[in-house]
């Protein structure tokens, strides 16, 4: 197996894109990822991944990596849509990573793209329900609001997390959203109006919740020997893990403790030879302010339910010991379902080459970002080494 | 790159399956699948691929990677749905065979699934107009019977093809697929049938156009080593290519010769080391007939223009020189987009290993799955070796 490395990165401005359509928000990310590269042109492009989740039913349109690869001018070998929810193009980065680590290909593009806007409110209660199984589930309104809820519920019940420690989680996330030109929300909120904000499904406010965007996310891969000539500054993928195990919480042994995202960090962090403590920054998904929290244990950030801890002593801040979510997150950055996971690679790329102005980390070097989907039954997780 | 065969194929009974769910379908193929090999169990699979279509509108389920994964008790280090319409599983073959033969993993399932009887028929012209480009193409009520009405209507001015020729295509499918207990129609038709039939979009007739069917297909993938355990007569992948090139007809050069499938067969026959006179049996993708007389001659089984005298000469009929399309194709066995590719694979597993009964082709040793998406412009080609 070969190494491989992030040679260019491209985001669209996150938000209401009511200027663009679909194609234009793809188009405009991978346009930005190749100017942030060096030496690769759209015909050098060998695998390409259009990273997505429901465009058929956000904006009516199919088979997305045909119209994309047109427009971009690309001719690749391998061109594909790739679907897991919201862990699409953390998924489809692993595949590009496959293929050039194969040796089949030297380079590999990975468009991450949503555009949820344009879709009526009851379509997007449909879309976001039906990532859950139709037969048993999203047939009773389950949506991933009441979902995250449940869980919010249990891990408040059984390690005695409180609503003020989620909420400073999207505090946080909103403080670093005003450093990040891009992020969907450019304002600071208080622990108090997130605490205040509308009841969405108990314990979760409306500020516990990410919101509904428009975006996209392109990333550029290249071989370690082809890095060399694309960028300044490789960022190489030293990890990459996928678990997926059921598809329904009523199956899993604990809904607290996610044991596919342990086990997929376990994996990731024995491929890169590293441990919890190495990492530097990392973008987790908070879809949800509880699911950070338990992120940061699943992770091995901290020890089982001390989760809220981090939060309270500010272990997770830009400046802290271990900066989370410095991009502003799902929660405040948005999240565009297809292009979060290649937007988390992007912000982790642009901290570990210290470009990330002034959300940057200090002197970071290893970068970590966990994406999951559905009922946090699947889980990926990516680790970054500059090099 | 290692060797990567085909050690288990499974295939639903194809039609219109008001007895099963689209999970209920993707289940059965997998299920036969397995049951197809020996010493690998769901718990074996390292790389799993949902191809499919468009669940979202078709049966409005998201996330189907996850769904199938938990009802057939997989723990795959890779998951995903992919998608590129009616390729889906041929692109999906493709990743399975790029995964192994890099070495990350020692086996592949790839499932192919689509129902789409349930869906009305007005949602069916949306989600078979929106493979095309919704801004340019589809919002102008361009569908895929009036794109191949086009290159119909060309092929018959460039080059003299009858629509008489068109019609034995249907006229062998139908025959073929009396023998193949898995296709949708089980009924002999005549040449006087199909030009009778009424018109869809001139010149094709109802009889030239492929059904909207409900099935799946299911192929498992090993490595060389791992192979030589799994099954008695290993199928291995000798080539494969794909190609995308343009997203619309009004992009090509030409509509008659598709540039696309020239370039992936030249490439999978050269990865094979082989010429298209070593082909001893093909599935291509005769969604429309004139579609199969265009892949003769792309794929190099006749010169340009000369199709129709290859089925007018009985060349590809079984019994012939090379037959194609054994199993009745899309035409006659049916094509439920995401399983369309699998089950062209399936059907060259069978006739390679001599399994396929009343159909077989005797001494089938080299074998080729023609497989396209939207307006011709994205080709994928495989080339099968029994070893």
């Amino acid at each position: 197996m070969r190494e491989v490395a992030i040679v260019g990165v491209g985001l669209t401005k996150f938000g209401r894109r009511d200027d663009a359509s679909y194609r234009d928000l793809g188009v405009e990310a991978c346009i930005a990822a190749f100017e942030d590269t060096t030496n690769i042109s759209p015909k050098d492009i060998e695998a390409f991944y259009v990273a997505t989740g429901q465009p058929e039913r956000h904006v009516v349109q199919s088979q997305p990596a045909a119209l994309f690869a047109e427009y971009l001018g690309l001719d690749p070998k391998v061109a594909a849509r790739v679907e897991m929810a919201c862990t699409s193009s953390s998924v489809a980065l692993r595949m590009g990573y496959i293929a050039i680590a194969s040796g089949l290909v030297d380079t590999a593009l990975i468009c991450g793209v949503e555009k949820m806007g344009e879709a009526p409110p009851p379509e997007l209660s449909v879309t976001m329900g039906i990532v859950d199984d139709k037969e048993f589930a999203a047939c009773y309104g389950l949506t991933p609001p009441s979902v995250f809820a449940m869980i919010a519920r249990r891990h408040i019940h059984e390690f005695g997390t409180t609503e003020e420690q989620m909420a400073k989680v999207a505090v946080k996330n909103h403080e670093n959203a005003t450093k990040n030109p891009c992020a969907h929300f450019q304002k600071r909120i208080s622990v108090e109006q997130v605490l205040s904000s509308p009841v969405i499904s108990h314990p979760l406010k409306l500020f516990d919740c990410s919101p509904i965007t428009d975006g996209a996310a392109a990333v550029i891969l290249a071989s370690g020997e082809k890095a060399k000539t694309s960028t300044d500054v490789p960022i190489h993928i030293a990890g990459s893990a996928q678990v997926v195990r059921w598809n329904m919480m009523t199956s899993m042994p604990t809904i607290t403790t996610w044991l596919p995202l342990k086990e997929a960090s376990k994996r990731a962090y024995k491929m890169a030879k590293v441990d919890s403590k190495d990492i530097d920054v990392a973008e987790v998904h908070d879809c949800f302010t509880i699911a950070e929290i338990i992120a940061y244990e699943d992770l091995g950030f901290c020890d089982k339910g001390k989760g809220g801890n981090l939060i309270d002593e500010g272990v997770t801040e830009i400046g802290g010991k271990l900066p989370v979510n410095t991009s502003g997150g799902l929660k405040a950055k948005g999240h565009p379902i297809g292009a979060t996971g290649a937007a988390q690679a992007a912000e982790i790329v642009k901290q570990l080459r210290g470009e990330a102005g002034k959300r940057q980390v200090d002197g970071a070097e290893i970068g970590l970002t966990h994406n999951h989907s559905g009922e946090a039954i699947n889980q990926v997780v990516h680790i970054y080494r500059r090099k």
